[in-house]
């Protein structure tokens, strides 16, 4: 990035099945959560935005009102299941362009409660039929057939979820699972099993970011953001083995921030199926292409290993997946490991952090978004 | 605005009951003009801004993917009937900012055939039962015990509306009608008859926006953002006679176009109700408080008048409210003013222009926003 740009606090709700708290309860103690760590007051707070995806008309405005953010700018930002970073990058535009010096970005999703779709079947989606688990079971096969990958590796991501997710109370999953147990589960897509699948919840998540020059006059502890990227799909059909969109996504990133995958110490990236963090992994450039699957079930992406350590708040498949909260719950954790913050789960010495968050619609898989951006710890 | 911001070109289709062209269609037409109106291609577009209401998952990316606009990066914004101008705010941030020099903003909207309600009940609206005509209704109400607002000068905006629509081949309703065809027609919320309240239809506007810099290298002619504003609500409870975020709005964007109400030659804004227009042309300053009606009757907001022209495409109660779209139909037909392409409505020899618009969620009417900008007529 040009400009100076910092997280000066995140906040998050548990992410597990708790529809009746509605979507103000839940930003209540997300909102609340990120002020107090940043050390700062809602009145402080020059613009904000909210992710939703299903929150529905004036969803920021709504959960903002009664929590002392009103006045200021709130823009809603839907983009799929990258709805929170998406919001985190407008903000970042705000503060570079000087719009704002302090913005406060919130996720909310009530997931668990829904019935029916969210939009209108349109697009390409709708005419095969195929959704989200079965566009990643496509991915799955052609990445077995292409490079090997076994169903023991994949469910071996799985297995990793689980067992860092145990350390995170913010997880809705918590108990151990063995790659036995990941593969007698239930089918979904063949070959991605229930535990391969991430849940459906309900959560809040934010992030307080400023300049630098604000956080310095107000002794915010900074976590400072390197550089970023966002684009969008062109055409990603589903017989291709990967999306572009993730891969350009973290070249364009990581040429901002300067750094590279050898460099970065943890990663949370959008596993919202085992396949998918086995993708991701390889379009960072984590691990080599057609090997993340492989590197998952070694333990090079786990704490200990010879790689970043990827995921280490359990990631979508245990911590869940609320989608407008989700991304900003992937910034809550890459923060908190960067301020040493992370409790039993913290990753040694992480100084370089990544949030990586791909975004797809049910309705028309190949109009797909992703978001990056690289974190590094504060002095 | 401190940095040049320029609006490039700009496009429309009608807005109208044409649910069966689907999003796509009618973004296509409204992006296709766009972008033929600045005499830039889809590869010039850097960054893309969707603005809907009910659009769904990834509307954005949905209706630009088959248009030449794909891999860069697309936010979907919601922000009520202010989605378009919010969508603006933000492409002006990111131009700003530096992350794009050209940025296509497209809304896009079909209302008329949707079923139910576009968001879950919550808040004080659902809570009251109170729906956007009664809301408004009230305000009509209260403004006509606070400052004798009669009936015919109500109606009268409708009138007016009508009479300027008659040249704009966008408008939904073309028809002139008179006083006592307003007050005779099926009450909707007292005093608000139908003519008096905006129709649901479908539609799509774009504008392509850019840097000063891009607009001289690449020869567009600049229609100039002067300056602007975004404010949200802060609990406009329904018994106040106007809502205090349209005041701000107008008093931070005055202020940073650095122009006022005197100055300015024609504004779009928010009739969604004849009430609505009333009480933005008094918070905008065109007209006194209390004022606005007997202004409109009298003809001071029509052409040839002594004010600001007012709605001079017969706004959004004659041109018809496709939400999303919506604003950027009134950017649109800004700039054709101040680029003199107006046609038969033209407003003779206009140099500065205003968009202000509202926006309000049904289900929480005090949790509002209001976007402002002020256009110039380039060299």
């Amino acid at each position: 990035m040009a400009a100076e740009l910092a997280v000066a606090g995140v906040g998050m709700t548990r992410f597990t099945k708790q529809a009746e708290r509605g979507h103000a309860g839940l930003a209540a103690e997300a909102v609340g959560g990120a002020l107090e760590h940043a050390g700062l007051r809602p009145a402080d707070v020059g613009a904000a935005f909210c992710a939703s995806v299903g929150g529905g008309v004036g969803i920021g405005q709504r959960v903002l009102k009664d929590l002392g953010v009103a006045g200021v700018p709130i823009t809603n930002i839907e983009n799929a299941c990258a709805s929170g970073p998406t919001a985190l990058r407008n903000a970042l535009a705000w503060i570079t362009a000087g719009f704002a010096d302090c913005v406060l970005v919130v996720g909310v999703e009530i997931l668990s409660a829904r019935r029916g779709p969210l939009a209108m079947p349109e697009g390409r989606a709708a005419a095969t039929g195929l959704n989200l688990p079965g566009w990643y079971a496509l991915k799955a096969r052609r990445h077995m057939a292409t490079y090997g990958l076994t169903a023991e590796d994949l469910a071996s991501v799985a297995v990793k979820s689980r067992r860092l997710a145990r350390h995170n109370p913010f997880a809705h999953f918590r108990e151990p699972i063995d790659v036995d147990e990941v593969l007698a589960a239930p089918m979904v897509a063949d070959p991605l099993t229930r535990p391969q699948c991430c849940p459906n919840v309900d959560g809040a998540a934010a992030a307080v970011v400023c300049s630098g020059d604000f956080a310095r006059a107000r002794g915010v502890r900074p976590v400072w953001i390197r550089g970023g990227s966002m684009v969008s799909g062109t055409h990603v059909y589903v017989d291709e083995p990967i999306g572009d969109a993730a891969a350009r996504a973290a070249t364009l990133a990581w040429d901002d921030a300067g750094v590279g995958p050898d460099d970065v110490d943890v990663v949370e990236c959008h596993d919202a199926f085992t396949i998918a963090e086995i993708l991701s992994t390889e379009a960072l450039g984590i691990c080599p292409e057609g090997e993340g699957g492989r590197y998952a079930a070694k333990g090079a992406t786990s704490p200990g290993g010879d790689r970043a350590v990827v995921n280490p708040s359990g990631g979508l498949l245990s911590r869940g997946h609320p989608l407008g909260a989700s991304g900003l719950g992937q910034v809550a954790e890459v923060v908190w490991q960067l301020r040493a913050e992370a409790g039993a789960r913290q990753v040694p010495a992480a100084r370089l952090g990544v949030v990586h968050t791909m975004g797809a619609s049910e309705f028309d898989l190949d109009a797909n978004a992703c978001v990056m951006h690289v974190f590094e710890a504060g002095p």
